[in-house]
């Protein structure tokens, strides 16, 4: 597995055994990521942090892995005073970040702007999402996160819930899973489900996803609740909304239909998705997610910069 | 005095022998903190600031701290592009922070924010001012200043001047003051009095303070002119305001009425309650108040992470 | 050449020599620049990056400067939140930075902003562009970036193209290049014409500048040519604007004109000044320029800051 200076975009740019790799990668960044070890593997490096859209949880998590891995950081978190304001093309803003630092992270509010961006910049990219595009970190995070709480991907059973029809985690993740030969069902009002392109590549790959509205019933033997957003702009009718959100809201009530061993994870932020009673049951792995968006972005900073722990 | 995993919240969560550590240990931090000599205390820690309100001195005073200890800093300076935007709940920000970082330093607009926080991270939390409610780094900073300038700060005669109704900072450090037996006169326009409630407080310590609107009465033999803003949204009527600031701007000719010996402190930002002729005085000590913001604010990381110099 | 201590205000507090002998220490620094060498030349130091108007590109060099020396930075990179906001003097805010950093890079839209600065600054202070007054580091760049793809400045034949009348850039060039007695010739249209005052600047040091607005003519035997940013406010008629822009874009068939050997550069942004089929030719040198910001803001931090490579 060698991933010096190779950009990070999709996915689908990795093979399973590549994923795999970086999994199991990670496992050895995670006590460094909660500072227990410490390391200077990065040390001298400078990472550029562009985002043209405003991510928290994207972006301190990537600055926390530079930083745990001694590496520097500069950038921006907003578009707010950069020369794209001025009318300068992407392509330039790239090509400056470029001459001034080891590797690029780059979020944009457009479909396409990092494999773009990649184009222009000699020093490897990766993609912190680019509007209805790829999010291949969050994906690898997601695939971490299972492989660590269910030893394996494999045969496990996944409910993807929530916004499957615009949401760009789900898709990626729908595909991953496939890849894996995992369980897949999706659950969705049926205004939000998942697009047909999206199961033509599960069923592709050999995998037939389930598709319902119903939750209770798709949750009474699976192994994995992923729930996402539902945003509020994609209903034209506030009272739909109200109606649509309201029944998928995940409660201890109705895990009490799920096996004990289930657990939930959401990319975060959750607005209603997960009522905060479940936060401290033990189905909640929402947290434990988030947190390991760290010791996967210092695997994948480690690897494309060519210093292995 | 073992403050590791300590969340510094109010200054009314330490006693008088601790604050004395404190400052104690902080007077060892005040070269590091010129960078006349360099440390690697807190190498490989990570800080989190939060800034859900700007305030760049303390800000700034934080992120020179965690540097001079040689800690890394991530975090945001406005909440601009923050999840709480999306509708996050702060405990959910707060556990993401909590997941990249080793401690977390909050500012918030709302009371109680900081408390709550510390509910919700393991990390140590540190309280950078949350609205009407605490701001105990400045609490710290301001009796470290008195501390090293008066010798002690048990004998020392302190006026504090301006808006004592809603200013925060003078409340926190009359409860202080008084924990030390200082002997206080207050000083505001009638509209803008010291609370009942803080009196009370004073008095429970047998400190008995003076009040009065005369400031040159007040500083004939004074050791301390504390000064805080007079903020203009306070007064219903403009003229009302421009009268009661004008009265009690600090000049060079007010300050011929008091000792030589009197120091001018002031929290900063300043508008016009001191005017700049005062900067070059032997009296003005505000410059060296707020670069002790440094080294305290050193000596609580350094104490909180459990790192000792 | 001893510069500790020393502000970085203008181009014009330099001598020839002392500019040689920056250019000479910069090409020290670009493998560093690189990351291709390690130092741990400003260990320990900390940098206040105080952007009272943002600029993306200056910032960004500046910050990766400064961590390639294994520097720290604080700051803010807008003034959205800074206490001027509140009302706070310049010289206070500075003097905040003053005790929490060893060197202060200030940007300011107010002419003579950065010499205040210093006046109340005891750490030395850099000019990163101060309205329509000075901005030394560009200059310094672009006058690195001549010597560098052209042996020497003495001899060199220049152009500058583009808004002369209000470009804070070419004015202080025009100064430098005289400096070293090369060939000017500046392009603009009639109503953007260099100032007087400059030119007579350029005269009293032995230049006599080509004045015209004919570009192609003017590259016939050119070696360098310096276009700038024609800003759309500048023209009360649209039309009129598009005109003049129009004449002076740089294209593959305009530079079929000039020298095989000749060099395009730019301080960028560019928005359509230059067509981006140059960025491919051997004409293009505006991204190394770009790229030696860096080496040479790290050749001026390492000066002030008294750390010799």
């Amino acid at each position: 597995m060698n991933f010096k200076d190779k950009d990070i975009i999709s996915i689908k740019d990795f093979s399973k055994q590549e994923i795999n790799g970086i999994i199991s990668y990670a496992k050895k960044m995670v006590p460094y990521a909660k500072g227990e070890k410490k390391t200077e593997l990065l040390k001298g490096k400078v990472m550029s942090s562009l985002f043209f859209e405003p991510s928290t949880r994207t972006r301190l998590s990537f600055e926390s892995a530079m930083n745990r891995l001694r590496g520097r950081v500069i950038g921006f978190s907003d578009p707010g005073g950069t020369s794209q304001k001025k009318g300068e093309s992407l392509a330039d803003t790239i090509r400056m970040a470029d001459s001034y630092s080891d590797v690029i992270v780059i979020r944009h509010p457009q479909e396409g702007a990092a494999r773009l961006a990649a184009e222009f910049a000699d020093a490897p990219v990766i993609n912190a999402g680019d509007g209805a595009g790829h999010h291949p970190t969050q994906c690898l995070l997601d695939l971490f996160t299972i492989h660590t709480e269910k030893k394996n991907i494999e045969k496990t059973k996944i409910v993807l819930l929530g916004d499957l029809k615009y949401g760009r985690t789900v898709h990626s993740l729908a595909y991953a899973l496939s890849l894996y030969g995992a369980e897949i069902t999706f659950v969705s009002p049926p205004s939000l489900k998942m697009p047909k392109e999206v199961i033509a590549e599960c069923q592709e790959m050999g995998v037939e996803p389930t598709q319902t509205s119903q939750l209770e019933k798709a949750i009474k033997d699976a192994d994995v609740l992923y729930a996402t957003r539902i945003q509020r702009e994609r209903f034209p009718d506030a009272e739909e909304y109200n109606r649509v959100v309201g029944s998928y809201i995940i409660t201890n009530e109705l895990l009490e239909q799920a096996p004990n061993e289930l657990i939930v994870m959401h990319p975060l932020p959750r607005i209603t998705e997960i009522d905060p009673e479940v936060d401290t049951t033990p189905h909640a792995r929402y947290f434990t997610q988030a947190f390991n968006g760290v010791p996967i972005r210092m695997a994948l900073l480690s690897l494309i910069l060519g210093e292995r722990l």
